[in-house]
């Protein structure tokens, strides 16, 4: 073995930690927990039947090409379906502008790839979705944080913030959003904070990426037009995914944008994977093309509402007065505000006591705020653990308040 | 759009360029044409009837966690199951040793990622695989090339060059040898020479990353230790991928290690995209414990032996005099050479006029030499087609010799 081996990591693993919620999950895993910790999706959810069904048609008409390496743009046919999704739905694109990767995670791992040198300038929301946030500072990318309120990214703040920046000499690489259910708060930002933000991005000449994991996640309320739409000139580069829509365990996600972006995505993914798996591309095709996937999405979002309306109407129940909770109208998870003195860490110790667990909200604050905040995911467990979960919150809560 | 979309990309993105060879893919398409260009295992050697029986049987009895997340680290099963394959032929390693990638691209992300900061130096033998080179490029490293003989990487020359970096006050980050079949030359490393590799790098305190895509595919001669097995101290880092004894449709490979390398590269995959595949982790686990796996591998090297063997019967039957060929024991590339004054990127235009296409060697080498080399696969086309494109690529090195 190499003398000294921690002298010769790079600055980037040097940056990396462990996820902070991935270690917590751990800690989580006693059967009696209720976990509102994670972020998964339910695997009621998942199409079991209907991918035996579908993988044995791609095993026997396409064998060769499923077991074979892919394209690094990813599976014609697939990228053709989700295209066609999108052009449905009004939104202007084409096979030039799609780029399949190897689920989210990896469309921001490429992003800042290609985009972000270290001591560069990223801005994310306070709070922010961690993994994106790690993923940018991987690469040396400096997250500058902007407040948020009930509609998400404030555009004031953010104009101040790029403009304080500009006086400095300085111009972000991108704008991080989440605007469909944001990860943790699950705010949705309306049209009219949308083109805000676009404008002011615009003024300052910044991209954005617009991450949109869980868009289709809707159970309530009217869909607001993505931003890569409302923008329609490229300034926006939008991601999506099958992870919450379909199933994790495939690692399907796309990159949405402007060709020259794609181009060097494209090249950026070869180095980094040459292709993602050719079968659960295919498989994936497959499943839209005969219509599963929007049978299935109805299905999900119809488990995720009740799941939802049990965890809220317990917390209308139990929770003590001074404890504030979203409720997003999609997405897995809401984000409840305790009073101000009250730590969310502290919390989590009593919680386990209680059999309950969430993620203290401080993770996703880049700016170490948020101590008395909380995530909770609402689609993993039963109706009837959330209810249960909920209660057991509730005592936790009120036992520290005492 | 933005204003100026080069001025904002990273020096990374500004490093890397399409593959070359994928780029002279894209021309050797039609159908007339015998392409011994790609890298691709024969689709005769896919296992799609086996498949669909352990693909029913995964999702029957586990779909609850094939379609979820995975752990980062991999399937445990998976992990098992290969560990215990190396623990067969004697190397000595455990859970804490691998870490399961999206294939070999991935592993050779992840290493630059947490060793090489823009500026650092990186070994690998001249030629080598363009993909490693591209990806250790796309972080900045300053590849250094070794020459090869006959027994690839020469130790001599090795020492010589980290002796001269070492008088800089340069220490590379790690040397990249491919020891077994190598891609392009189709060298495999004999024991001595591994063995005095392993010693120099000992000697300047550098870590091996042992590359081993196609250790298995051997159908004749004498297995050698890996490097990593004759090492046994973590100096080497072992590389290991279903790619070409599966099939490279999963994207599933592996790095084997040092209990502290593997937990930087843990931490750097759940940068990069969380976790690979549950789905075909599982798949592939079950293929391995039935049994499925070793009796697979033994019909591909049965029909590689006779693909390369028809091929290089073609060439001792047509090829005219001053051309030489290695004629390796296992892999998928032979590699040839023509005489002095030939340039192989002029055969390649003859050769196209012929139907015959494959990739210049020059690609591969660092240092732009190599004019005169080609590298030909012989494991995709057809015995037949072996025989044929070896007399077609005959007739051209004859109209060139001219």
């Amino acid at each position: 073995m190499i003398s000294d081996l921690n002298s010769i990591l790079s600055m980037s693993s040097k940056r990396m930690k462990r996820s902070v919620i991935r270690e917590l999950l751990k800690m989580t895993q006693r059967p009696e927990i209720i976990s509102f910790a994670g972020g998964l999706p339910s695997p009621e959810s998942f199409p079991g039947e209907l991918l035996k069904e579908i993988t044995l048609e791609v095993l026997s008409s396409d064998s060769a090409h499923a077991l074979q390496y892919s394209e690094t743009e990813g599976d014609k046919r697939l990228r053709e379906l989700i295209i066609e999704r999108y052009n449905k739905k009004g939104v202007n694109v084409s096979l030039k502008n799609i780029l399949i990767t190897t689920a989210s995670q990896q469309s921001l791992d490429l992003l800042p790839k290609i985009f972000v040198n270290p001591g560069d300038k990223v801005i994310c929301g306070i709070p922010s979705y961690l993994g994106a946030i790690s993923a940018f500072n991987s690469y040396g990318a400096e997250v500058t944080g902007v407040e948020m309120d009930e509609n998400g990214m404030r555009s004031d703040m953010l104009e101040e913030t790029l403009e304080e920046l500009k006086k400095k000499g300085q111009k972000p690489k991108y704008i991080y959003v989440i605007p469909d259910f944001q990860n943790p708060t699950g705010i949705c930002m309306p049209e009219k904070r949308r083109i805000e933000i676009i404008e002011v991005a615009r003024k300052y000449d910044v991209l954005i990426v617009e991450d949109s994991p869980y868009r289709e996640v809707r159970f309530a309320g009217t869909p607001q037009r993505t931003m890569f739409e409302l923008d329609g000139t490229g300034q926006v580069i939008l991601l999506g995914t099958m992870s919450k829509v379909f199933v994790p365990g495939f690692r399907i996600g796309w990159v949405i944008a402007n060709e020259q972006v794609i181009d060097k995505l494209v090249v950026a993914k070869q180095n980094t994977d040459l292709c993602t798996s050719a079968f659960v591309q295919k498989i994936s095709a497959k499943y839209i093309e005969k219509g599963y996937f929007d049978e299935n999405l109805g299905k999900i979002n119809k488990m995720y509402k009740e799941k939802r309306d049990a965890m809220v109407a317990a917390f209308h129940k139990y929770m003590p007065e001074g404890v504030k909770w979203t409720e997003p109208e999609g997405g897995l998870f809401l984000f409840m505000t305790l009073p101000q003195d009250i730590d969310a860490e502290d919390l989590f110790k009593v919680a386990i006591e209680e059999n309950v667990a969430f993620v203290p909200g401080t993770s996703f604050y880049c700016n170490g705020k948020g101590k008395n905040t909380l995530r909770l995911n609402f689609s993993y467990m039963s109706k009837e653990k959330n209810e249960e979960g909920a209660h057991r919150l509730a005592n936790a809560i009120k036992r520290l308040m005492k």
